[in-house]
């Protein structure tokens, strides 16, 4: 029916997502892959996780954003190996996918050192189905501690441990402490959601510490005023159902707790590994492809890999695993491509680094803007009014602001469902009823 | 610590809300169970499966609800029996719960007719769960129908059956109907959405036929006009994986489809059985208790039953399964206690009517208020004032308003992700990219 050249982009990320829509003018046929029939604005979840947005307020059908550019093909399917010498994608259910170019930014997910039976004790979150998940472990936690008598149980039922203290294990750190402290304050009766535990686990000396200047310690001055206890210069060694192990200068120390986020490392989604094995690669320790300057594959200059999954240099500096990184890889993969049927030579990517912000509970935030730093208030303000308007629907941006007034305004959080599959871990006894406060049994 | 009388509420639906609201000013000590940390509007749950609302707008968490009504405690639990001579709730975690007054209010779930194993095959619509289920199913269909080389299995994807012509199976299907014609009529390539057969199957005479007047027969024209396939005077009487086998004027015939939804019986909690049990009565055959007059079980005038558990008649007719009535029925619970501690008598329960309504599709629905009958644009009018009132916080109020006006204008139905495990069930083959109308193969 036509001759057009065929692009297939594996991922409806920030990465895949920018790539198909630079791809609108150009004369070629595009079939989006994706396992999800949505695109996830990720830097939002932990407020699903906290109980401030619903699932829908930041993802949306990549069907609808895509739907009136014609040359592009939406397919919920998951890619599951790689044909490079057919130049064919495998996919789950139904015939391979032939292209001719293909762009995969599959992202990543979490990685656990090699720990991977810590991932049922610590869900980390990458998902949709993680931000429930953490949200209804966290809310159950509150409820158990609520019917428990023993007070050691109890304490452990209050105890949460964040580990990583990145922007995504600080924004959970600010957002329990701000339900602890206030959300939660009259919800109970026999216990006070005030003596909640929030550590926050850093290996290195700050939370934060891809900032540059003071921003790590300020960081860390933030934390403690919102009585997040932060375990700096300490590595968690032992995940299990009822504790973590973690160990400072040598020193080992027990911490029973029942509810764990992990926020440390994340790894490259495991197809990169299918990719570098059928072009005879290897992946580096975060599982991710190496590619070159024009973000394609050693032997394949019809395969970019972008995102999370591609292992990026740009001026001797790795890349960060950021949506802005991928995006601009992603526009930049689509004009590679219509340069090329335009007969024209590309430049190698250039990254711009527009900056990288994250936000420490109520008014306070830090920003890296260039070689200009902010802290506090203007890039709390900051923060916000780019998050709303990177959100991807209008009607999107009106409901998150909606909930974002409301619960500045009231300090509610009135998405704390508890959904899902509800397998009440044990309680060991219930008070029944009476009104006791809990310091006195 | 305090010589109060214990009332015991298990379940924080309409009627268990509706009494502990009630109970504030009275000098009880109030617990209320529920397995759910929230109070769900059910009413609203179609537009959950439907891509309209998020859970978290048609959801409010209890404790925030009561958080200041300082003599009612919340508990997350699981009540497993009730032991009605010693006075006590046994839970599935800690301790039974001594109670002075029970009021149990355990609600409703979905009926088979004794064919429970249609369950995996036609979910019902009665939680959250239920809701993501059910929209993830329909938006699924979509997904492999325009995957689906077979045109036989194609069609099979594309057609959808609704079983009862109630007003959760009405609503269903012209929210369907809304899907199919204006929400994905862009968002595909190889198929026409319009394409879907939406089938309404009702064993009476017409679809709302609990409505008086004409309303029954007006709502089976507006529903051909929104081109759903009624099947009236047809019961189902299979469903297996990929097909349902219906039968009408003793013909039966085979319908090939991927997705059910069951909107026909529904039974009382399982907790009807086991309160009946254990005081020696005989459920009716939705399940339900019998009590009497004042709501009371027979011999125990310390226990009452609200709500869709139930089985009470008024005047001599029996009370429909609605929120006013298990609300009117929680707070008659309230009043009886208060009235028996200041050593006053009751009234008997007299429920008041104040009507039903019924949405069926943009700009129609059905309301019946007194001996008054409304339809259509009126009635649509009615409908939306008084849900956005009914929702119980105001927060949620300003969301439902917004993504109401949204999907009125624009047809767009945001919510439409499909979550939760997916395991993609079998599709025969795929197309592989290329932009084939569904007419010309």
């Amino acid at each position: 029916m036509s001759t057009q050249r065929r692009v297939v982009i594996v991922g409806g990320g920030f990465g895949g997502l920018a790539a198909a829509k630079r791809l609108r003018p150009v004369p070629v046929q595009v079939t989006l892959l994706d396992r999800r029939n949505y695109h996830l604005f990720q830097p939002l979840l932990y407020q699903v996780a906290t109980g401030v947005l619903s699932p829908a307020n930041i993802a949306s059908p990549l069907r609808g954003i895509l739907r009136h550019q014609r040359n592009c093909q939406v397919l919920m399917n998951e890619v599951v190996d790689f044909d490079l010498v057919g130049r064919k994608v495998l996919v789950r259910e139904g015939d391979p996918i032939s292209y001719d170019w293909l762009i995969v930014a599959g992202g990543a997910t979490h990685g656990y050192f090699g720990r991977d039976e810590w991932a049922q004790y610590a869900p980390g979150l990458k998902t949709i189905e993680d931000a429930t998940e953490i949200r209804k472990r966290i809310l159950f936690a509150f409820e158990a501690a609520e019917q428990e008598l023993d007070p050691n149980r109890r304490r452990a039922w209050l105890t949460f441990v964040i580990v990583g203290g990145g922007p995504t294990g600080v924004e959970m750190a600010g957002a329990l402490s701000d339900i602890a402290h206030y959300t939660l304050r009259h919800d109970f009766r026999n216990i006070r959601s005030s003596e909640a535990r929030i550590v926050l686990v850093e290996a290195s000396q700050y939370p934060l510490d891809m900032y540059g200047g003071d921003l790590p310690a300020r960081s860390l001055d933030a934390l403690y005023k919102l009585h997040v206890e932060v375990r700096t210069l300490t590595k968690v060694v032992d995940i299990q159902d009822h504790h973590v192990v973690l160990e400072s200068a040598g020193q080992r120390a027990t911490l029973e707790t029942e509810t764990v986020v992990w926020a440390a490392g994340v790894k490259a989604s495991p197809l990169a590994a299918k990719l570098a094995n059928a072009c005879g690669l290897t992946t580096d320790r975060a599982g991710r492809i190496p590619v070159g300057s024009d973000l394609t594959i050693a032997g394949h200059a019809e395969v970019m890999v972008i995102g999370d999954m591609a292992s990026c240099s740009n001026e001797g500096k790795p890349l960060p695993g950021l949506a802005p990184v991928a995006m601009q890889q992603g526009q930049y993969c689509a004009q590679r491509i219509e340069a090329h049927l335009a007969g024209r030579s590309t430049q190698q990517f250039q990254y711009r680094d527009r900056g990288s912000m994250a936000v420490i509970g109520r008014y306070r935030a830090v920003a890296q803007i260039g070689k200009r730093r902010f802290f506090g208030l203007l890039a709390w303000a900051m923060w916000l009014v780019i998050h709303i308007l990177e959100i991807t629907q209008f009607r999107n941006r009106l409901l998150v602001l909606v909930q974002w007034g409301w619960t500045f305004f009231t300090r509610d959080r009135a998405a704390r469902l508890i959904t899902g599959q509800t397998e009440p871990r044990v309680v060991s006894a219930r008070s029944d009823g009476d009104s006791r406060s809990p310091g006195t049994p």
